[in-house]
């Protein structure tokens, strides 16, 4: 809380989708917050949000607008539609309630910049959770899926440091890592560390599928599970993340195919030595990075 | 046991090489074996046996020869030095005592190869238990490493129903899932399911590594660990399989660099339907194969 008062404690939270992220934050914010009210399109959500008091109560977008915190929860070009639409709303024009706005979109410069069309009283910063699930929806979600994960922050010119300390504050409730950087590091970041691995899964998937061969998946233990794990993501956040992000992941994809390349050509070649100086940078690497 | 009293529970078990997956299957035959000799190069592998009771004594490869079933648990190359060992020992030629021999080894077609020429007492079976960690070495060894795991077993013309019946009631008392496949099928199906994911994994890393960016790692969450895991394999075991089962992965790889550069040019092209065409079957198979 800062000197005016204004802080997470007193600060009554608006969350626009209750997915696996907009409901886990939910969840983790109840009690260090003023209240909660949840959005979401789907009835069966606001049912189950309602039912499992996961937000105190239920409103419409437009309603939702009213509030101290605004954390924008949906897939990211439904975020970018949203921030839109704000701009287009006469009573989100004509209140002068101060809101904070932060989003959970995993791609960062298209929002930023539609971010930066929002009326005056809405003071924004954008914010990637470095956290999740590869099955989506209410149901899974659970406190402390946020604990110890790195949760970036994206600042814009316009962004107050009032916005980044109730940000902040939120994060430490949630016992998130902030880590500040530009919207184009943090895409490109996640290009390589995210976004390809999802398109290494899913090309392997289809690799298998294109056998036609059931034994195949008898075959299939835990190293083929682990790799391919992400090609179960949900579809829509996915493809979103595809089309936002898309010069940054063909980056990665170009560098990545060159590496298989190489890899492909050493395996072809058969030099035993060849094979491990390229392979034990990646084996040593891999192998500190998660005890 | 079988009519003449032959059968697991009156059998001297002999394991040459005592890794993660030989001392793990040591652990699990205690108690249902007549003995378990135990063989390694490392003096600190065999005092570690020993001081954790693993086996129930230590002694040299051609000693361990003189057995009712002998389980070569090496890298796949050092278990067909072996075979060729075996068929170059006087000792192991003159002896009249009928051995059980399998193995644990990756890829199958050269070992089963090195079995053909084994001499007439010896009875071998090829082995492949679908499990293991990225980590290697007798300090990761742990009882219940088979347990419900697929265990390939690759018959030989030579090999008995006495040997299959052996190595059968071994699978059954450490709870394996015993899959009967020729070497070829095998190697070809673990090309696809095993070694592809490890090769995939591996150009990850070394795309990651490439960009020379200490923030990517602080970047890498749980999507990034589980596609990149397999490139912490232990390298020997692992160049071994590159190398003893190169036709089949090089096929696999083509077959998925065909994938790869489809799911580029969709990421290109930007088609939002035909992204969502082209991934939804492998987020749909991803999602019911692994509950």
């Amino acid at each position: 809380m800062d000197e005016d008062g204004f802080g997470l404690s007193t600060a009554q939270v608006a969350i626009v989708g209750l997915g696996l992220m907009g409901a886990s934050l939910a969840m983790d914010l109840r009690g260090h917050c003023a209240g909660i009210v949840g959005v979401s399109r789907s009835p069966e959500t606001l049912d189950y949000a309602i039912e499992h008091r996961i937000v105190d109560r239920i409103t419409d977008f437009d309603s939702a607008l009213d509030c101290d915190l605004l954390v924008l929860a949906a897939p990211v070009r439904t975020i970018i539609k949203q921030l839109q639409k704000i701009c287009d709303l006469p009573s989100a024009i004509r209140s002068k309630r101060p809101t904070v706005v932060v989003d959970l979109g995993s791609t960062k410069t298209k929002i930023v910049h539609a971010m930066q069309a929002l009326p005056s009283r809405f003071d924004p910063i954008g914010g990637h959770p470095m956290c999740g699930k590869e099955i989506a929806g209410i149901r899974y979600a659970e406190p402390g899926l946020y604990r110890d994960k790195t949760f970036v922050l994206t600042l814009l010119e316009r962004t107050s440091p009032r916005a980044l300390a109730l940000v902040r504050e939120m994060i430490g409730v949630i016992g998130g890592v902030p880590l500040v950087l530009s919207p184009e590091r943090q895409d490109a970041l996640v290009a390589t560390t995210s976004h390809l691995p999802y398109v290494i899964a899913s090309a392997l998937m289809r690799t298998a599928l294109s056998k036609g061969d059931d034994q195949l998946w008898t075959a299939a233990a835990s190293g083929f599970r682990d790799t391919s794990r992400l090609a179960a993501s949900d579809l829509t956040i996915m493809i979103d993340i595809l089309l936002t992000n898309r010069e940054a992941i063909l980056d990665a994809l170009k560098d990545y195919r060159a590496e298989l390349d190489a890899l492909t050509t050493l395996v072809e070649s058969g030099g035993e030595e060849a094979l491990r100086a390229a392979l034990s940078p990646a084996q040593q690497q891999r192998a500190r990075l998660f005890k």
